[in-house]
């Protein structure tokens, strides 16, 4: 019987199984930022257990709410940073360093085909783009993971997601998983892996795969997963050259890393993507979705172009396209967060930053930050917000605040009218 | 007998004077910012005088917390943002165009010689630079000045400081008023203006002039003042060109705002400043200042170039000539708020925010932010900051933490070596 990329990371990784059906695996990576890693250090700390099982492995970041916007947030950086400076972790980005988790950690060449990753944030899914399993987890997983190096997970049913056709112009990565999340809903994916499949796929670039894998959660999945190829090859070559003859060889290697042909899923959908139409949210919960033209003309406050789904070069790529020459709409505010140092380097470098300035943006050093209403543009009560990022809870940017998710393209058409607008209409 | 440019000033504005010694002044500009503005708009609503006097003469921006960094900041910012619109005002300067109102409505050529101006911000002082009368005032005065655009002041007795010499290379305008500072006592120029002249300021630029104004308030002074020349008329030009049939005319009109020969002074302060040293507060207090040799070596955890006193472009140069080609130390973090969009912007494209990022310093959105506490770079309890702002009160930056205020070389100089550095040492 055939296995699942999951299940085949899953056996190598396996160092016990205490229960029929839960896997204590080796990590590959443990990933940390401010907010919920010093809940964990705290915890260590109190129970004589300050160590690091490899100080190599595990990876920090203070990204979250960068530089630190009050005395709390100061001492979760500090926090943080200390205990990567006591521990000697050889990757640790301090402020001016420091990007989104999801956008920094890939750019640095942490994360590769067949590793475990684990993180105390939901969209570690993310990572899952290079054929990783990367999953979100709680404070005492953490705890364990930084202790010992393991997590322990359940059994990974996998839901293929084959995305089939081609996309139209004007339609991206963020429209397909806005899509997908739209037919498998909110719970549709709880416990499951979701593995992307199809020419779509096998279209995109590894930025469009992260947005693609980043939203995995929203729909409950515990990962999204890609399976590594020519495009992950060239994405990763600085980083794994030397650990291989030549790139053949590499790409050779990484077919340990796709599933079977004959592997077992849990379920198998086939999307059509050909004649799919950009895509926004509604409502307070990610699976409320809509073609944009059901939208269009709703009023917004405030634009908001970044995070971890869409704060990528190729995402302000697409938004400086639309925005080059124009002018937001006196009635809107826009925001743009490059996700990480390299990214806004060469969004300068690329001339895109004096475009959305031009354009009347505020552009952010690289945060999370109103993504998930903790910093650099909070809604107020009553107030919309069209964003790229990935989730629209309610008072998820803001109590008492609306949040339209949507493509960088329509968040930039946006911008320009100060409605949700199809960005091929301008 | 002569009259001081302030006593000008007051008598050509004077609606009334009830008192003996209290001058009601007719003002020309009332400047408003998030913090302190939805106070004032809220008692003028609750009184049901929600009314502007003149929707030209009023100035208002987001500055201090920008992007807003949770609801209360968001509510403060959407009140400024409604009133502004609700009233019509001419220049209302949205999250993007927004930046530190102290630098952006002197851009903006708002400020002329001669001129009263207003706001609810203690360093309001600044714009006595162009050889205006202006001031931070409280709450109450600020809604009478938007109602009825006029404000209550006491006589202005001023304090003549004569900068004689030249300054040695090296050293700036901030190390000139941290000295003067020094020598003058938080307390020396209580209800005083302090007016600046002498060949050392005849020879500033009007950044400099405005970094030397911005800080009278640190030694108590209602207003610092400096007579408009040629340097005042280079700025304002593109301002004032269409009001004067030439430049030299404009050059004689200024004459109106300088004080005479004989005018009388509180008291007048002589300093040769031909062999002043970088200076370097110590202490809570802003006359708390030495030598930087005296500090050198001090580490800190943190460096910040920005705000108000030192976030132009002549700041953003000067720090930017010291970090190209080499890093910030490993031990610190470096955080530049350029001061308004036009600086973010001027400076990108000379590539100064490119040696920055190099340097590893995190470039924020024009804003106040660290200065005063409020966002982007609180300090955690017992962090050190080398900081180009103005203000070293205990807990300004955070609570628990210590702020020595510097010049931008300094500060450069400092985030280079992790400790307190004379940038000519390097």
């Amino acid at each position: 019987m055939g296995k699942t990329i999951a299940e085949k990371i899953f056996e190598r990784h396996l160092r016990d199984e205490p229960f029929a059906g839960t896997f204590v695996l080796d990590l590959d990576c443990v990933l940390c930022h401010e907010i919920t890693t010093p809940v964990a250090i705290a915890d260590l700390e109190w129970r004589g257990k300050d160590r690091v099982f490899d100080k190599t492995k595990i990876k920090a970041v203070i990204d979250h709410v960068t530089p630190s916007k009050d005395s709390k947030t100061a001492l979760q950086a500090k926090m943080l940073r200390d205990w990567a400076r006591r521990h000697d972790l050889q990757d640790f980005f301090d402020v001016g360093r420091n990007g989104v988790c999801h956008a920094l950690f890939p750019e640095k060449g942490y994360i590769r085909p067949g590793y475990t990753v684990i993180m105390g944030d939901s969209h570690t899914c993310t990572h899952g783009a290079f054929g990783a399993f990367a999953a979100g987890v709680g404070t005492t997983d953490l705890e364990v993971g930084i202790l010992k190096g393991v997590c322990a997970f359940r059994k990974p049913a996998t839901i293929r997601v084959n995305l089939n056709g081609s996309l139209p112009a004007g339609v991206y990565a963020k429209d397909v998983i806005l899509f997908v999340i739209g037919q498998l809903g909110v719970n549709g994916a709880t416990d499951r892996v979701i593995e992307f499949g199809g020419p779509i796929v096998d279209a995109m670039s590894m930025e469009a795969r992260m947005t693609l894998c980043n939203m995995a959660i929203e729909a409950g999945g515990t990962c999204g997963i890609c399976m590594p190829d020519a495009v992950t090859l060239d994405y990763l070559w600085p980083f794994i050259a030397a650990d291989y003859a030549d790139r053949a060889a590499a790409l050779a290697d990484f077919t340990r890393w796709h599933s079977d042909a004959d592997a077992v899923y849990d379920r198998v959908l086939d999307f059509d993507l050909s004649a799919l139409e950009p895509q926004v949210t509604y409502g307070y919960k990610p699976d409320c979705v809509k073609p944009v033209a059901e939208l269009a003309g709703t009023p917004v406050d405030q634009v908001y172009v970044g995070t971890c789904t869409n704060g990528r070069i190729e995402d302000l790529r697409v938004a400086a396209a639309l925005l080059k020459g124009r002018r937001i709409a006196d009635s809107v505010r826009a925001i743009v967060s490059p996700a990480t140092p390299k990214i806004f380097s060469d969004a300068l470098s690329e001339g895109l930053i004096q475009i959305f300035m031009d354009a009347g943006f505020c552009v952010t050093n690289p945060t999370c930050g109103a993504c998930l209403g903790m910093s650099n543009g909070v809604l107020a009560e009553g107030e919309v917000c069209a964003s790229t990022s990935n989730r629209n809870f309610n008072g998820r940017m803001g109590k008492g605040g609306m949040v339209h998710l949507m493509s960088p393209a329509t968040a930039a058409a946006t911008a320009i009218t100060g409605r949700i607008t199809d960005a091929r209409s301008l």
